[in-house]
């Protein structure tokens, strides 16, 4: 078996997460980091792994299997995902819900000119947590779905925190609510506000002189980030939340409850947890990676998303392997 | 849009459930039930549903574009899916895990031969809970993945506790261990016995006369089926048995637990709660029947499995309003 060739563009937490999680598929190697940064400057997780500057892939098409893009939606993908997919096979986690049908056609458009094959929106929400939505719907008609999130760290929301006068440091947890959950599972298909699906949880370290109780009212009453929600706020010292608060955990749960016949429940219910969310989105997209890998190979070409790939081309394993052993 | 016809082979508990699961999506029609039996002793759940000799099904190539195979595994569905998929696009439910292969591979032969696509072993175990083993394995590709069935109505133990002399009427439930369930949760990664995994309860209807304590000795000493496990025996009457035990409830859990880095666990957990067990099991073969039809239709012949199928083909949605609604 030859090896899946992989390289990865951009290198934060997500990069990082996808050259750990390659060396742990046997049937992968990385190529290299390919940074906008001078390589000199990227410290990798392993020493062996080659960095370089992203115009280095201009003459590396012969060199790279698949292309894992690790920057971010807001900017980093609109961009790269299309022009990239001019000349490689690629995998993204463009995780702007709103803008995906947008993203989906301009890549699309790239990629069937230049006959690559281009895997966005991979990674758990998007990605995993849409696949369990569609199963969900699609066998049970009649039902409602829901996402529930966390417990996890939003980084808007802690960045929404850091931005304030008198915050010095901040991180928020977004909590599911376990009375909504129960509620769920229960089969009663409740109508949930938001206020009653999540809670959220700041932990905030104060500047020198800040005034407390005017910190947590401007919290609370934040519009959107904070003000639909029952939001407590913990104030803590530096040394606390570097000690407590260095984790990205995160996770949440599908869940679709429905009737298979009046009075008949059912619940299908998905759930993520995840001590590192960066690391688990990075060990989604490098399963990805080799279905991407397996569509370019059968020459299907064009913007794909998890809903177009078949659970079985994500396994290193054969399709007679896995009816032997996993069906 | 029209409707994907679909034809029930076989008419029990599971072919009850799909004339009920089909006429909860909107994009199908009930062509009819086929049975073996005379099709004027069949009493359908809705007055309208057409009952026919299953021989009918010989000239009506062109009334037909998906049959449901709702028999048995261990020799009805042997013999129908490779002898059906022979003229008709064919769905089964084969569940005998051990046999999937050679069953696969003569549902293979002859839909490759007649042109046809042949979905086999959908439902939930194998079906759903297979994909979540697929899907945990890829991501998370150090790790331990656990299969916990429960708490559910087990056939084939109730079948073992009514054989025996003494016994007028029984059912047997399995249940999961929640004290098993929460160390994997927990990222232990243990080593589970076949006893810490599951306990059984049997529900005990007695033949006058008969003695009690000899019953239960037999019924925890039987090998395989009880004697590995802890077996719980309650003996009622007869109407207590028909009240508190009519239903078939199932259910289970399909539990990936993982490393993505020494330390940082990652789980991923699927959960199914059903109050009906061959009314799922009948939705899921009917969400498989849309899909069973469009790789029909795209040219997509011989046998197929669940791991061969991308989620989007379930959804009667387009792929566009999926990405808008969904991802």
């Amino acid at each position: 078996m030859t090896a899946l060739r992989i390289g990865i563009v951009g290198y934060g937490n997500l990069g990082r997460g996808v050259e750990i999680a390659v060396s742990l598929q046997e049937d992968m190697e990385l190529v290299g980091v390919f940074t906008r940064r001078d390589p000199a400057t990227v410290s990798t997780v392993h020493e062996q792994t080659p960095v370089r500057s992203i115009d280095a892939l201009e003459s590396m098409q012969d060199e790279v299997d698949v292309l894992l893009l690790c920057g971010g939606s807001k900017t980093d993908l609109p961009e790269q995902t299309p022009l990239l997919a001019e000349r490689f096979t690629v995998v993204d986690s463009f995780d702007t819900h709103a803008r995906i049908p947008e993203h989906f056609a301009r890549v699309d458009a790239a990629a069937r000119v230049a006959g690559t094959t281009a895997l966005i929106s991979t990674g758990w929400d998007p990605g995993l947590f849409s696949i369990n939505r569609v199963y969900g719907e699609a066998i049970l008609a009649t039902g409602c779905t829901y996402t529930f999130w966390g417990r996890g760290l939003s980084q808007g929301h802690s960045d929404a925190l850091r931005r304030l006068d008198g915050v010095a440091a901040a991180v928020q947890y977004t909590i599911p609510s376990q009375d909504a959950i129960a509620r769920v599972r229960a089969g009663e298909q409740p109508a949930l506000s938001t206020r009653e699906k999540h809670t959220r949880e700041c932990f905030v370290v104060l500047e020198d002189g800040a005034d407390a109780d005017a910190v947590r009212e401007e919290i609370v009453t934040m519009p959107h980030y904070f003000e639909p929600y029952d939001t407590t706020v913990t104030f803590l010292s530096a040394e606390e939340l570097a000690r407590d608060h260095q984790g990205m955990p995160h996770g949440g749960f599908v869940i679709r409850a429905g009737e298979s016949s009046p009075g008949t429940n059912q619940t299908i219910e998905y759930r993520l947890q995840e001590d590192s969310n960066p690391e688990f989105t990075a060990s989604v997209l490098v399963a990805y990676a080799r279905a991407a890998g397996r569509l370019a190979a059968a020459g299907e070409h064009g913007a794909r998303t998890p809903f177009d790939v078949a659970p079985g081309l994500l396994s290193p394993k054969s399709p007679e392997q896995l009816r032997a052993e996993l069906l």
